[in-house]
């Protein structure tokens, strides 16, 4: 049952199922978000009729799909059967009914909210807790083959830096070079571009910033920070670009922050917890005398989700482990003046963090 | 408070409010989806990182979002006060203090389960329902500048329809010509292009039909449904192609088609039920003989989001009324032959529907 990645779903639904025994699941609820292909190779679609995976500690899992999307469903028998449901049909009663003598239920941390308060009215004995733990215990670390996919992933990005470090930015819209940029994205080697931030001048002091009309203009600083899928998984890198030399103050904190990334790949290891290297990247940056203005963590687990666990962030304890994958991106935000962040994606190895990101982290010089 | 479009969220919140008193709402909770937006003009980015507003029956509503998200909120005094959280705290704590002494809570529709599950366990003495019913009985009718934008992206569709059937579709892959069709969508005056199907030959049996690599054959039926937004609201529309003439079969069908499709637009009247347009497009299918291969809903309403209330499906009984917007879109389809589908938006009329899309709708020959 493998699907066109090589990856073994009945593996994986003999692991969840270890998974949900461990932790007391009778019943695990999955409809949109990565969790479903993870363990099925089928994506729900993010509308209003449901989708749901029913997977029980025992027998063959049912896929409960909208009866117009069936024809989209690659048939894998043993992973899931089908259950489609017409249009003048209850779908979240077929899954209450197939939840079967269930009493605890671990539903999708994405699932709706108008779905899970259903199921509750319909099944009120059943005690629902969020399968994000459970089916992230699976995924946090990658095999071989996941690897593989996040590197050819990471390098495609990495060819889109070093076109871009060629680009002319000066007269250019911030929408205009996020079009190019998602563009090149594709060229080089996505599937798909998933999003494309680029922030010019103070703009990139929202770390969040949507492109807009600002035309980037000589002595701006610009933020680039994009994505793309290959084979559902994900890219993430972050650079820094400046329209002509930068101020002296630019060049400091843009020094410290180069430093604050390094030593921060440097902390991975195994069994070191994730805090511990959000901690390295945020002492360079508060010892330069910047730490109010690094306002968010330091990275987040990447896969088929752009955002996962291992989160890299005080209070996560998680020990890392070979196979996990998450970014390392620091950043420094003068409100009204500048931003600035450096992002790679590491894989966690027996020697430490092997970076996915090659690309240049020098502060690249535009026209 | 208007925000680009001229929305008056000061008056939507009043009106929300009246909403709440009268289904005995004390709290409404808003995260991802149409509803925040409607009601703040802000849209909450669809991460991990909770962005949630909190409403209640008096006071300035709350909206607590990621601190690195900030920045991207347009403050709107009165409609909305900001409370920013760091990466190291609890946003759901904050969220259940915010609630005050509510007693019945009703939730966003497409807010995460996991954040519902939180917000139980914090708060487990007040009672969740879905807040869909409740926004959307504000959001169902469409105001004037609505409408006009809705009809904006009407006609940015039908220019993109016109421009397709002069198209060559020969030796081109479904993909190519979703590429294509979402290029022009942007060029024709959409801000953005939202979906793209191209289905063909036997692929279009599937209605929710993923564009492929499948090539483009002399003979191939093809359908393209395809969408954008302009200021938000969305456009849909589906119309049929045929590379060189039909067969007899797929032209009877075509007919029948036809034929249903322009009945549900004429059964549209304000007090009639939403499931009687549904019934007057399957009459004229199930009486030609096609009923088995009607295999889903005849519309959905459209507005903010491609799909909300009213849906055209039997069992609605929701009465139409002025300003409400919807798709009327019957399809046949026949698996491992072909699939046919045609689309429009309507907006309900003092008289009936008026059209939102009005290219052709004849069966296009192209090459």
């Amino acid at each position: 049952m493998s699907d066109p990645n090589g990856f073994d779903h009945l593996d994986r639904l003999v692991r969840v199922r270890v998974a949900m025994s461990e932790n007391d699941i009778d019943a695990l609820l999955l409809s949109v978000g990565a969790d479903l292909p993870y363990l099925t190779g089928y994506e729900a679609m993010p509308l209003e009729r449901l989708t749901m995976a029913v997977i029980r500690r025992h027998g063959e899992p049912v896929l409960v799909v909208p009866e117009l999307e069936a024809p989209r469903v690659e048939r894998k028998p043993g992973v899931f059967s089908v259950r489609a449901w017409g249009e003048t049909e209850d779908p979240l009663r077929i899954v209450a009914d197939a939840m079967g003598e269930a009493r605890r239920a671990a539903i999708g941390e994405a699932t709706w909210s108008r779905f899970l308060l259903a199921l509750q009215t319909l099944r009120p004995e059943v005690e629902f807790e969020t399968a994000g733990p459970l089916v992230a215990s699976l995924r946090v670390c990658k095999d071989p083959r996941e690897i593989e996919l996040l590197r050819r992933a990471g390098a495609a990005a990495d060819r889109v830096v070093e076109r871009l470090r060629d680009e002319p930015f000066g007269g250019r819209s911030e929408r205009e070079l996020a079009q190019a940029t998602a563009a090149m994205t594709v060229e080089e080697g996505h599937d798909s571009a998933a999003f494309t931030i680029v922030a010019a001048g103070p703009n990139g002091a929202s770390p969040h910033h949507e492109a807009g009309d600002r035309v980037i203009e000589a002595g701006d600083a610009v933020i680039i920070d994009f994505g793309g899928r290959v084979g559902s998984y994900c890219s993430d890198t972050t650079r820094c670009f400046h329209v002509g030399p930068p101020t002296a103050a630019y060049a400091e904190a843009y020094e410290v922050l180069g430093i604050a990334q390094q030593a921060a790949v440097e902390a991975v290891l195994p069994g070191i917890e994730a805090q511990a290297i959000d901690r390295a990247a945020r002492r360079v940056i508060s010892d330069a005398g910047y730490g109010d203005f690094f306002i968010h963590r330091t990275g987040h687990g990447i896969g088929l989700d752009l955002h996962e666990e291992p989160y890299i962030v005080e209070g996560n304890d998680l020990a890392l482990a070979e196979g996990m994958t998450f970014s390392i991106e620091p950043g420094i935000y003068i409100p009204g003046e500048f931003g600035m962040r450096i992002e790679d994606i590491v894989v966690v190895g027996a020697g430490g963090a092997v970076r996915l990101n090659r690309s240049s982290r020098d502060l690249a010089i535009v026209e």
